[in-house]
Formats: C-alpha cells, sequence, structure tokens
C-alpha cells in the first residue's frame, strides 16, 4: 500500500485546506436530509452568496469539480441551436467551447493568443454581430496561462438579450469577483482553489434574468443529474429529494468559505495579491520568464518560463521528491518549458513563498 | 452558526463511514497528478475490481454522486435514437427512464408494482421483442422499497447485441454482485451506502464489449464531464489531463474498499445478511408490516409500513432528537407511511440492531 506524505500544494490546485475545512472533514457525518444538514447547506448558499458578491437566490454547491460547474451552467443556458459566443486564450475557454458544442449550440469563438488577455471590446464586437447569442462566456482567470480577462465592460452585455456567464474558478476568493456589479449572469467556481477546500464541489451562481431564461426553456436540460430546476428544489427550501448531497464536502466548503469570511474579503484579495507581487520579480531575478504581461497578470497563479537549459520534469520532481512542494508543469504549448505556480487559499502564505524560492536557489 | 451531532445513520444512506475512512479524510491532501496519489488512485480502481468481481480495465470511480454514475453509463451507451428498455419498480427506475429520455432515447418500460419485484423473464421478453435495443437496464436493489430483482437470468443478453446495465448503488459489497459472472455490461454504484464511505463518488465498471460500444460511438457524449473516453486518459495510464480529481474523497473510497476488502467479501455480505434477518422479524413483532416479499427482501435496506395510527413524521423526528439515530421517511405511495432502515456498512453492527429496537421499544 502506498505511504502519502504531507505536501506543500503551490500548483495550480488542490491548494492545501484551511485547518478549519480538514476540521470539518473530521466531523461524524451527517445525512443529506438531517435538519443540521439542511440548516449547514443553507448557510453554505449564504456565504457563497457572501464570496461571489450576489443577491441571486439560485445559488449552491454543484455536486461534481469545476468542469461539472462549467457544465451546468452550459446545459442549463443553451438549448440545441443557440449560439453561443465564448472567449479562448488558453485551456479553459477552448473547454466551455467543447462543452457548447455537445449542448448542440453554434459557437461563436474569439481568440486570443494563448498568455495575452482577450480585449473585452472585441467579445462586445461578436455580440453585436450576432445579438440574439443567448450566451456570451469568458474565463475570469486562466488556469492554463496566468492571465486575467477584463470582466467588468461586459456589464454592457446587460442592455442586451445575451446572458454573461463567467468562469471563476481560481479567481473566486483570490482577486475580486463582483456578480451583481458586475452584471454577471451566470457563474461557475471550483472548490480547491482560493477558498481553500478539496477539490469536488461547483459552487454557481445565476441571476434573475438567467433563472427566468431556464424557466422558460422549450425542452429540459440534457443532464438530469445537472438539471438546476431540479436540483434547486432541493436545495432552495422545498427539500424535494433530487440525489444524495455530498455532506462531508458541503461541511468542508461551508468551514472553508467560513475562514475567508472571517478573514474579510478585501483581506483575502490583499493576501493574495502581495504575495504575487512578491513572488514574480522574485522568479525573475532567478531567470524566469513570466507568461502573463503586467497589468493582466494574476496574483494567485503564476505561469513562469524556466530559465534556458533547465529540465523542467527534474526540477519540478526534485522539488517535489526532497522538499514535498508541489508546483505544476504548463500546459499545450507551454508544456515542458513552464510553470505553473498557485498561491490559492491557506497556501497563499509568506512562508510558502519564502519555502518555495530557498528551495529553488538551492536546486538552482 | 448551526451546531451539529453525532448521529447513528441508518436510513437509506448516506451509512456511517468506517473509521479507516474519516481516518483518510482527515490526512494531508494530495495534488491530483502528485504520483503518491495516481498511485492511489490505481490502487483504488484495484480493489473496485475486486469489490466488483470484475477484470474489466474501464473500472474507476465517476466525481459524483450515485446519479452521475447513473447518468454517466446512459450518457456513454446511448445515442439519440437507440432504444433502451428500462425495469421500474422504484424510484430509481423511473429515473433510469428519464435520463435516458435525456439521452435522446426512447424507452421501453418493464413494470411491476412498488415494492414487488420485476421478473427477469419479462425483460427478456421485451428484449426479444425488441431485439435492437442498445441497453436494457435494471436496479439490482431498490432503495426506495427494499426490493432485490433478480439479476442472474439476466446473463442471457450476452447472447444478443443488447448491452446489460446494472444500479448496484444499495447492493454493491452489502449482497453478492458478481459483474463478471452475471454477464454485466455496466454497473454503477456509490459510496455511502455498503462501501461506508460519504457520498460524493461513484464507482462504475464497464466490459470489453460495452467499452468497444463506446468506441464506436457516432457522435460524442453529450455530456463532456462524463465522457468516460475522456476521463479513462486520465484514470487509464495515459495521465492526461480532464477535470481535477477529488483526491480527498478518493482517499476515502480507497480506505472505505480497504476496509471491505480485509474484512473479506463473503464476510461483508454474511454480517449485512445476518443482521437483516435480525431486524427484519423483530419489526414485525413491533407491529410494522414489510414491504418487500420475502425471497426479494434486502437486507441491508429495509421498507417497512408503521403500525396503524402512529405518526410517521413524529416518531421519526423524536428517534433522532432524542437518541441521535436516522432512518429514512418512504419515498412516492410511501411517504407518510413507511420507513427506510438501512444497515449498511460500518453502520452494520450488531450494536446499530439492538440501540433502534431499544429506541423504539421506549417509543411505542
Amino acid at each position: 500500500m502506498v505511504s502519502l506524505s504531507d505536501r506543500l500544494l503551490l500548483g495550480p490546485g488542490p491548494s492545501n485546506p484551511y485547518p478549519e475545512v480538514a476540521e470539518a472533514l473530521a466531523r461524524p457525518l451527517l445525512g443529506h436530509l438531517d435538519p443540521e444538514f439542511l440548516t449547514l447547506l443553507d448557510e453554505t448558499c449564504d456565504r457563497l452568496r457572501s464570496v461571489f458578491l450576489t443577491q441571486n437566490e439560485l445559488t449552491l454547491p454543484i455536486s461534481g469539480t469545476g468542469s461539472a460547474g462549467m457544465e451546468a451552467c452550459f446545459v442549463n443556458l443553451l438549448e440545441p441551436g443557440d449560439t453561443a459566443i465564448v472567449g479562448v486564450n488558453g485551456v479553459f475557454g477552448e473547454r466551455m467551447c467543447e462543452v457548447a458544442r455537445r449542448c448542440g449550440a453554434d459557437v461563436v469563438r474569439v481568440e486570443a493568443t494563448w498568455g495575452t488577455e482577450i480585449d473585452p471590446q472585441r467579445l462586445l464586437e461578436a455580440q453585436h454581430a450576432s445579438p440574439h447569442a443567448r450566451v456570451l462566456a469568458v474565463v475570469h482567470a486562466e488556469t492554463s496561462t496566468g492571465v486575467e480577462n477584463e470582466i467588468v465592460p461586459l456589464r454592457a452585455l446587460a442592455d442586451t438579450d445575451t446572458l454573461l456567464l463567467v468562469d471563476a474558478v481560481t479567481s473566486l476568493a483570490g482577486i475580486p469577483v463582483d456578480v451583481d456589479g458586475w452584471g454577471i449572469d451566470a457563474c461557475y467556481s471550483a472548490t480547491q482553489k482560493c477558498l481553500g477546500v478539496p477539490p469536488g464541489l461547483a459552487p454557481v451562481t445565476f441571476s434573475a434574468r438567467a433563472v427566468e431564461r431556464i424557466r422558460a426553456r422549450s425542452v429540459p436540460p440534457q443532464s438530469w443529474y445537472l438539471d438546476l430546476g431540479l436540483i434547486g428544489d432541493y436545495v432552495g427550501g422545498a427539500r424535494k429529494y433530487h440525489h444524495t448531497a455530498p455532506t462531508a464536502m458541503v461541511a468542508a466548503l461551508h468551514a472553508g468559505l467560513g475562514a475567508v469570511l472571517d478573514e474579510g474579503l478585501d483581506s483575502t484579495w490583499t493576501r493574495h495579491r502581495t504575495l504575487g507581487a512578491r513572488l514574480q520579480p522574485a522568479l525573475a531575478d532567478l531567470g524566469f520568464t513570466l507568461v502573463a504581461p503586467e497589468g493582466h497578470r494574476l496574483p494567485q497563479l503564476t505561469s513562469a518560463r524556466l530559465p534556458t537549459g533547465l529540465d523542467e520534469t527534474a526540477l519540478r520532481k526534485e522539488l517535489l521528491v526532497r522538499y514535498g512542494i508541489e508546483v505544476g508543469g504548463g500546459l499545450g504549448e507551454l508544456a515542458g518549458v513552464a510553470w505553473r505556480i498557485g498561491l490559492m487559499g491557506h497556501s497563499a502564505r509568506d512562508r510558502s513563498v519564502t519555502t518555495l524560492l530557498g528551495a529553488l536557489r538551492e536546486l538552482l
């Protein structure tokens, strides 16, 4: 049987869970219809509203990972033959296109080179050209490249018939995500990034007009498991059995959100920003080249090309085996030449940066 | 903030996790690409093969609850226009019909009254009438009624073009499930029943001919998240990133399967059978009426009508509040008149039966 180590998780996720989360996972299990669990679930949804900065009633954790959250948004909002405009500048924009296609949608791609941001004006122009598009979808924080795509200007979609769908998997609780203020109609995230909870749940939130669109569908969503009408009947108060809620993971999310809100969202954002600002120039000093351009560089997830001549795989393995530090390899065209370093959730600590830089100085 | 109790979970699931599972959840988290996690995942799949009694290569935990396992089977095996024959004698057979319909399938229902079993000959006759049906699906242990549907005679489907799909959510590790011996082509289960793990994962296994059918599809499955071709590329050895595996829950499943296999499958089945045989006549002595007929009565999940004149909801609440014992209410036509009592996984202990009967004697 495998023996398991204690890792410092500085990859693109999962991050190390908050201590409160580990405690929640160790508590005796509750059933999914236990009144105490239902109170805990209600509090979890309230806390999600606080973290998403929204009043949206339909706000809950989907029982799957972040990719299930993505799929839940598309299968509920799209019907066959609908048009979806998707911003693509990395793996997750690409994934959105594939998920939308499998819903029978016509996909309009708005592309930018990997490692650069998508100009929001180009997205708005695509919407002008396809005014009947049902959804315009964009990734806020591209985990594959460390690039932040600007969402605020897309607020203009509120005056159109097109819903704004945002992937906040790596951004939520790491950098500001203002669902109501930015006019976001549907937003999904994941637990294992800046929320500091193990992977397994996907928080989602839907605006009133998104809910109206879902209610007005001509055919039910192709997924029964991710059907928000049915899930909402369980989470939202009617308590009608849909599927067995993953009670241990919901308790963990409840605790992680508690840790974030006890610290305060502003402080959490500041912590992530400060640590990114400490790590990134230090990496440059060590000879790394940052992938994302200044101004669109995520603090919580840094993509950096290694100094020339270094064996990416061997160095990453040494970091893991000798120091127990996990960083991520590059994806796509960055595979083998870049790393992705996360400072997210409970892993976003001064000590993490000191440890990583110390280890790198010893190895390089 | 809600304060949380320690429950004896004797409902239809979740059951109390094995102590080894709680320990696994308390361990430091691993990343989904950590070599140690990948070894743990491989061992988990091997252990699933042992518990499913199969050599099937495509055997893995789906990152969602049992209902996601159901949906994974249908979306991968069915294409629009296919015929699916479904046995319906409770909530979960009904759910299968709905999931199959959402895949665009024509559904042929073979019904039996709730609380009775489905005659396997009727299922085989339906297949004779629709020989081109792609799938014949049946629930082994109907959690809504406590009825066992016989699977063995359906082995005859191996000589036809119709795949045998079995729901083993409540049966796996509670009563014999012999995937290879019974010629099952696709089987799904859930962690929170007789495996003694919190809810959140759905073990699935697919025969070689089911895998061939999936490979020969003319269109990709409508779900990207549940696409077994893509998931298999991560779990099966290529380690190609699909979604972030829920590493804490996989570690929990690994531990739960370890507990089951250390005890031995035969002993686990005997334990469940013995305890059901102790509980059921004792309930009858207390004035309850067992729903499922002798010979098709599950030992691990007993559905029983309450003695006339008792307030089902009030009694169930008293059991929960005063003793911390959870039992389940009836579903569908059994709502308000029956209970569902689970003795599953770690909850399947002599002490559980003694405690429940003692509390009932005090309350009645």
